[in-house]
């Protein structure tokens, strides 16, 4: 198979309340990385676009055809992927195939999401389709929920007092909160945040407060994929993806014997590391999916980059800022950033490609000298999806 | 790339009020699919699902990581496609590529739907999502309003007398209810209808009439591919994939100077021709997406098996029934077979492989001799994509 490289990346501001449609923002985004890539609309020959509930939110099905073609890209295969919060990452690794295979050269991939305008309760209701809908659901079992009863198994599994934990949590919201005031296209750019917030927040579902929990939000972001060939013709900068992961996960109470580890995640991310012929210790930097802060801790461990019980003391010992042993969502994360769901995994991605290319130095959070960074996106409870990113390769 | 063949099939009942879940039917279909095929759940290298309202008609997104696992095929990689009703036909062309690019060997493919559940004003409401949600359906575009203009547009475009073109319509539907019959797992198997029945039948959106709409429907088929060398090991009936094609098309409004011919069809088939090496000529038998009458029509030009305005004269001439040029929808088509729209394109696929390796005389309604089959499908107003299956190649 081809080499596949990243040659242009797009990103809207994530917001609340976005004045755009989902197909407006795809097609802002879009067009950032086509200019990006220095690519005209008849340049690509395919697009992939994650999407989770456009139906719901705007009565728009199918919205891949209408993006496709309010782009310029008229008539071009466009295909929706929909994995919940994984929806763009599996876009981004399907992309990879179509490129990687000889069959298209250049394609444009993305996602995105308006989830605002429903409103907090009908969000976390049509949210929770992403667990199982015929036992689970009825239970009771909506994100925050699943989270929570996470957290409180995780501090009895690895004997974490409660106490610690908590500290731990906010630790990962004030850094995320950090991060993202330097991050202009941040849901939350303006706000810094304390311990003491975080920690004496409204309780959403315990131990989780508010603070604990990423927004609701607005946004897409998209990239060209490019054979190398191409690649080296349209940039000096171009970012490959060396590996790639993708697990899935049975319903949550067939889970429960593994959890808190989540096993589609252990399996995914050695794919993506076997395939890259790496392992934690050489990732540079990580975007994952901290849809609340004890995911992070989880997903940290699930990745490798700390042992089961112990991924907290990474964020405890500073080792997950810029100039720490692993620089962990330096965009400020879902937590700060904002979360618009269809389009994390391509936000995630390109936020990992500029920080790649050394971008990140004008907005004063780039992780210097950054060769190889890791994409983790988690869908539901769920869907894994992973990429490794790699410069200079 | 390597050549890819299907191995095993699938296909529950279509039905009305379906008692079983979407997942369930899709684990019914793929279970028959990879026992057919002689491989077991863990032989499943990836899985690949159409779907499209599970969100809508059973609160569960994201149906394609429990399938997997409910199925046995535990953690694998399991990706959703929607594109209205060409989601399954999605998702089969892109398994295609993962098998033929050389990534995995042995995948399971297939779509699922329910959707009666819903009550037909709901559900049409629903369908129309896979038209354009912000613009045009609050102008009343759902789908028998779509087609009802594209029938009387296409009477005027090709002077094609408004009574000549009921009649083809109904000759249309008269032989889709005429080959359900011979079908078990039609929605229709016991309803062979009249011309009179279909011309004088209630009028749904001038001039299509009850008859001339497909039915809503429940069910789900499913698909094992496999690489070439691994298709000669498990049968002895390997039926490839020779041609893929996809295209999509802006919103209607934007489609008007070129209808009713859809350009992305025209463009779609002409990609799985060139890369078959064939033309309308070599196919001897298609499953078309006849979602209604007109459909048929203008779907049977699109596809080179008509000059455009000729297409009724095919059904007119005997020429669509076993033995005639062109034998269409044998199945019975959407019409009489029924239309689970996530399942649709692998419902087509089924019937064109089981077509291609003999199995069809046992139902007595076998082309014979026929070597190389097409599927069409069309989503929304919309996606297309098309697939060209080959026997003895």
């Amino acid at each position: 198979m081809r080499k596949v490289a990243i040659v242009g990346t797009g990103h809207t501001d994530f917001l609340s309340d976005a004045p755009k449609t989902e197909i407006e923002m795809f097609c802002e985004a879009g067009t950032e990385a086509m200019q990006e890539a220095s690519v005209v609309p008849k340049d690509i020959q395919a697009l992939f676009c994650g999407n989770v509930f456009g139906d719901f939110s705007e009565g728009q099905g199918m919205i891949q055809s209408y993006i496709a073609n309010e782009l310029g890209c008229h008539h071009v295969p466009a295909t929706r992927f929909e994995g919940a919060c994984a929806s763009a990452t599996l876009a981004i690794r399907d992309a990879f195939m179509w490129v990687a295979s000889g069959f298209y050269d250049v394609v444009l991939v993305g996602g995105t999401e308006k989830a605002t305008a429903m409103g907090t309760p009908l969000a976390t209701r049509t949210f929770a389709m992403g667990s199982d809908g015929k036992y689970e659901f009825p239970a009771g079992i909506t994100f925050p929920g699943f989270f929570a009863l996470l957290a409180n198994l995780y501090s009895v599994t690895y004997d974490v007092p409660m106490e610690r934990l908590r500290e731990q949590m906010s630790m990962i919201s004030v850094q995320s909160h950090f991060y993202g005031t330097k991050n202009p296209h941040a849901q939350f750019k303006h706000k810094e945040i304390t311990m003491d917030q975080v920690s004496k927040g409204f309780m959403v579902a315990s131990p989780l407060r508010l603070l604990d929990c990423c927004p609701f939000s607005d946004g897409a972001a998209a990239l060209v994929l490019a054979s190398e060939e191409k690649a080296k013709q349209l940039t000096d900068k171009p970012v490959y993806i060396t590996g790639i992961g993708q697990a899935s996960s049975p319903k949550l109470s067939v889970q429960a014997p593994y959890l808190p580890r989540i096993r589609a995640r252990e399996l995914s991310v050695k794919q993506a590391y076997d395939m890259a012929g790496l392992g934690p210790e050489d990732i540079d930097l990580c975007e994952l999916h901290d849809c609340f802060s004890i995911a992070s801790i989880i997903a940290a461990e699930n990745l490798g980059f700390a042992e089961n019980g112990k991924g907290g003391e990474l964020w405890e010992k500073g080792e997950t800022k810029i100039g720490g042993k692993i620089p962990i969502n330096i965009s400020g994360g879902l937590k700060a950033k904002g979360h618009p769901i269809g389009a994390t995994g391509a936000s995630q991605t390109c936020e990992v490609v500029r920080q790649l290319r050394g971008d990140m130095a004008a907005e004063g959070r780039q992780v210097e000298g950054a060769k190889t960074g890791l994409v983790d996106t988690l869908g539901g409870d769920g869907i894994i999806s992973n990429l490794i990113l790699q410069t200079g390769v």
